[in-house]
């Protein structure tokens, strides 16, 4: 499968030098390192390296959702991998999934969703800020799932037409008052999680998930160190990222008369 | 979609007393808290609860990857939701792709990653030792994803008969002597992930690494902490997880003459 | 200084097996490796070994402050050595210093404060609940800093009769309620360290602090990991503490008409 | 006790706006708030205030351990207050040790520990580097430790002229090879700890300290966390300090003929 025009590619140098861009015909881009004709990509495979006019070496990566992430286009705080992968792990998502999500944001956690639950599964995603619709579908377009992807205007407290969900995400500033909706929409032992990045969020959102008919609930901050490695000096780096947010999970329960 | 007759359920009384079990017609559970006839789960919808003859309710969850993950026969050391969801973020596999692991060891992170790439994709997966194997197929069974799976028992040293994969995952004592393998069963781009438990074996993968041509080479450990909330009383857990592995990874790419 | 009859030693024999005891004439110690024979110990150097009826060396260790905390009898959550450093390293406190305490608990905090003020400072600790008082007394005694301690039973809300302290420390279960006080007992520019295990806690705490005239407000949380280190075979321990406490610090300073 | 003439301070505005100045008659600070005359600040207490020119309050605080660290002149890593405060919780060092320490550095950990022994402890502190040394004692005097401090310019490797040592410190690259020297300068029982930034010196230093004769071998790494705190929202803070050593500790034993 080699690289044909409009193909998405991770430019390659080196770890803080990389640029996510498409393959467009007699295209140059200007680096530190000399200049790069995107024709040279073309019919490549990914993995391969092209030159630039110095003679330095570009690789050509397949971009992964990760790149994608970290290189949207972003209008509020994201949502880090470490955190997108533990969502995964637990909620256990796959091809065929329904995922409902409020709010769409930047479309970043949309898109990694998306990506999971394609091409039978389907993320039904709620914005009520109008100008992140289209920054988000820009973003899902660019990686490729925004046919997975339905985006609703629309304040979530009214409810979602959406039911038997497999997997509800919440990420707004108050979560405790879309629970019950999220909850409506969820099939039974469906798991909701809550993006909460302050303790006090965690606090209502736990009170308000065993009032309405949540338990196995669990609360996780998941954080990642990066470490250092050459021959004979191995350390974790000297900065890392401290808080991104804490990840409140629940599982629904259906009471009936007898409960 | 109610539960029938060899339906697996998490039966979910609190956080630590949870079984998973297989509905059995007419079979009977004994706990602390009465005993819990299987055949009242007949055809309850998964979030209800059951009583026991004490009156006590159990919830019919629906089990997660997770579950399976935690309550899976093992002779070795698991691999952790928390790393197996950043190597779901940072790989980026979805339903499709193709994926080789040595060694297979339990096959809980197999029976994750088959979850992820069914039905279209599959996971072929090397173990040397043989008293694995069954094991593997057992837990893999298990949780549904058996035919996504094809174990083999030979040393992944001797070759993989796998090409164009796009994710490698290696567990084994010394990844480094079969770095080389896996670089031959791996498309360009394609994203190698190395499992250590210790500095050393960190060290040694990313030398091997950067000789047998990887990039974007990155060396991760994940922690992850919980949280306990009530009303106001929210803090971490005491106690936790330390430590279980670095994850190393890098892409492979793909030198010509001219580079 | 050789050890003497009354001396007190850590008998080691592995990091999990050793006793913090008084070397008493004639007095035998029954262990899993034999008989000790505690006159063994007399005029040995701290350090040197005394060997068992069946043959095992057992260390004469000289207790630190920390064997003392960690063997201490207790009747609370105790401080741990990682949270008593960052006070002593922030605080600067040192011989001379004066300190003003709430509440005792089981001493174990305020022994480790007593040690580094004396001879010439002073530790001045509140504590409102009797059952505590001899305790604590015996955990000071046994390490020796008793006479440089002044345990008052009473309630501190009700104000301390100690002025110009360099240092206050305050570890009780509603804050909030004491940082007044400790504010008219400490000198100016004075440090006060809140000891939190919750967030609700540190949130209440630093809105009082605000109020009550402190700034340079700062909360740490101090959390070690324990590396395993053995030939080729180094690594994070596998469990580890999962949280103590947050600490809250703050600086007292003196508002005049003009301010 | 008000302030005089040539008295330090720390001018504090904010958490990020702060100096660390001496009182000079007749002397001016020029800010982003204005000009301040440091003849206001005489006699007045630490903790009061004085007004810029443009009627801003910058606040007089009395300089800790910590703002001299923070604030000192240095040409190498230096030691953080997290890693120092766990240094004297475990070794109980207090007024009266006698300290040995390679290198000197900057002299900041220097400092600090000079600051615990002192009035009638000392420090002995190596190094082979001379430029280092003149830094090290313009930092040791601005924090007025200099009299507690003895400073050795020459290799520790061909031993150190002193005996009976409580703790000592090494903070060099290759620390197994000076082992031996602080074991033969030590008292029995007493403590060794070793400041690693690497994993491998880490393993080593294990391997090393094993061989010469110290039991109780521990290593550990201080992480410290910084809570965000106000009304309704609190939280981690969004970057922290990632790494900056390991600590390994042993203790001192004394080999008869008979072990």
């Amino acid at each position: 499968m080699s690289i044909k025009e409009g193909d998405p590619i991770l430019l390659y140098l080196t770890e803080r030098k990389r640029w996510l861009v498409k393959v467009i015909k007699d295209s140059t881009m200007h680096t530190h390192k000399g200049f790069i004709e995107l024709n040279n990509a073309l019919d490549k495979e990914y993995g391969e390296g092209i030159k630039s006019s110095l003679g330095t070496t570009f690789w050509l990566l397949k971009p992964t959702m990760e790149d994608y992430v970290m290189k949207s286009a972003r209008k509020t705080q994201i949502v880090y991998p470490k955190d997108m992968g533990i969502i995964a792990a637990k909620s256990g998502i796959n091809s065929g999934s329904i995922v409902i999500e409020s709010g769409t944001g930047s479309g970043v956690l949309t898109g990694f969703i998306a990506n999971l639950v394609k091409p039978s599964g389907h993320v039904y995603s709620y914005e009520i800020r109008e100008e992140f619709i289209e920054i988000a579908k820009k973003n899902l377009k660019r990686c490729g799932v925004l046919d997975f992807v339905t985006i609703k205007h629309c304040d979530v407290k009214e409810g979602m037409d959406v039911s038997n969900a497999d997997l509800g995400i919440v990420d707004v500033g108050d979560p405790w008052s879309v629970i019950k909706t999220f909850r409506d929409s969820l099939k039974g032992s469906g798991m909701i999680v809550i993006i909460c990045p302050t303790m006090n969020q965690v606090e209502k959102s736990v009170i308000e998930l065993n009032e309405q008919g949540f338990i196995s609930i669990e609360t996780i901050e998941v954080i990642t160190r990066n470490i250092e490695s050459r021959i004979g000096i191995t350390r974790p780096t000297n900065r890392m990222v401290g808080h991104t947010a804490y990840l409140v999970f629940g599982k629904k329960i259906i009471y009936s008369d007898k409960d």
